[in-house]
């Protein structure tokens, strides 16, 4: 008789990892979407790095060995210094992919998150809803127990990523009727299933009211589009002069065993497209929520989006 | 015009703990019930402190000051050697409180909580379903941004403790009905909001599933007794030999002045009373289950209690 499946939810990086047979790592805004981008673009090898200074190191070593990458990431949202491009998986084209198929990350929560997971030893796959019945599928190949690992926000859980968590486990309970949860993964299932819309909720998390206040809308609705690619990164490991170096490529489609799609409907609807362009304000006003955000623990607990205007 | 009343919910001591006005410490099974507990029953001061090392070395000092405490708390759940009591809010007494008005505590979880929260300088309230409005009226005169610490357990969200954080945002949302809620209390008010009944599913928490198991069921039922007293305890500070020892005393009841109080009926129902005697086991066989849970990690994220029974 197989065995049943369980799932536990770790609902940001600052908790103790449990043991599980496969990490699913999700940030879903905008990390793990950005790389699951990537790999649909074409991208062959991407590599997570913890910090921007990692990134350069790395950049000039793969150079050195011919293989000059394409760098990319985020420090308090935007593109640090020389880097070749920023979070957003709306900056990325196929062309700029294939012309550079091999990149370097670092971002302030994915990165460290998918580090934290590959140091216990078990698969670890990049997830978000883009790609959300794919990596499950390939999750339910490598073990009976399942582990969504949500990158949160400085060292808390974030409602991005946790309701991001409570659709694969949505999904993963559609398949799996007997499926236990742990306590994280019900907390994760509930924020779920209190959203009958993944945009409309989605948007209602402090960071996303971040990402459209300094204009980043339209990534928001891209990341809200489940489902749409196979597309299933893996993390492996490479030995380096200095250890090893943690590398992601995509998992092949046919090593990926379809499994039991649900046959019902969502809880929550899909948008049909992004809610028109990308409005980005201009010049110094684009960076003052952003720096005002990026440096106040205490404006980040309490951020006053749409979600806590006041009333007059 | 008053501020709006804020509210944030951490759902575990390893999170970073963001600024608040006031800290309400829930460690619902079982070290805040206890603690309100003891003060109900006539206590005067207790002293939290980090380990069982602590307990005995701050037992001893008092003792020579003359004051010998009640020595209480839980190492792996029971009673480590050399204490007088446990962490079981059943086994308190009137008499033995009023003999000894002053105790030393060392828990896993709930004390270290406490201080954590006291490292951050803001008033901080002991919290428990039995205190829910009275520990609510009391943080409401300490100002507009209402923390609640969840302790956790082994670094990470409990089911119980976010039940309970829960429920007090549910009573403090209808004082307050334009309260903004962070991210981690969204979490927790759903926990709550997904309860039809208070003690079915508190019971249905990992942690539950263990007491029941080594026969601490009536203490779970206990703790389900809302607003069973308005007993509110403060951790202060006094000065020591080697920095500050935390002291908790009760906050005199004319000092709380009384909130709105709902006018509604709760959500979640209140049981009438303990389910049955406890009934513990005797014998080599309770302690089985208790020291595989204290000694494995992956077993506690996976424990097979009820919730979790596998079919035939």
């Amino acid at each position: 008789m197989a065995k049943p499946i369980e799932a536990d939810v770790v609902l940001s990086c600052s908790e103790h990892l449990p043991a599980v047979d496969v990490w699913l790592v999700v940030d879903v805004l905008r990390a793990t979407t950005v790389i699951v981008r990537w790999f649909e673009l074409g991208g062959e090898e991407l590599y997570p790095v913890d910090s921007v200074e990692s990134a350069r190191r790395l950049a000039q070593a793969l150079a050195q060995e011919g293989c000059p990458p394409l760098l990319m990431g985020e420090e308090n949202a935007i593109a640090p210094r020389g880097f070749d491009l920023g979070n957003s998986p709306t900056d990325l084209t196929r062309e700029l992919v294939v012309s550079r198929p091999c990149a370097v990350m670092a971002t302030t929560n994915g990165t460290k998150a998918l580090l934290k997971a590959a140091a216990t030893g078990v698969p670890v796959l990049v997830a978000c809803a883009r790609n959300a019945l794919s990596v499950l599928d390939c999750a339910l190949s490598r073990g009976s127990r399942i582990g969504i690992l949500c990158s949160g926000r400085k060292g808390r859980p974030a409602w991005d990523d946790t309701l991001c968590a409570g659709l694969l486990l949505a999904d993963l309970e559609r398949r799996q009727p007997g499926l236990r949860l742990a306590d994280g993964a019900r907390l994760a299932l509930l924020a779920w299933q209190s959203s009958s819309d993944l945009h409309a909720s989605l948007e209602s998390a402090d960071h996303a009211v971040f990402l459209n206040k300094i204009g980043y809308g339209a990534d928001i609705a891209f990341a809200c589009r489940q489902d749409a690619t196979d597309v299933v990164p893996e993390l492996h490991e490479l030995p380096d002069e200095d250890g090893m170096r943690a590398v992601l490529r995509r998992v092949p489609a046919d090593a990926i065993p379809p499994g039991a799609r649900p046959p019902l409907p969502r809880t929550a609807r899909v948008p049909a497209a992004p809610q028109g362009d990308r409005t980005a304000p201009t010049g110094a006003d684009r960076f003052a929520p952003l720096l005002q955000y990026a440096r106040s623990d205490a404006d980040h607990v309490f951020l006053g989006g749409g979600r806590h205007r006041k009333g007059k």
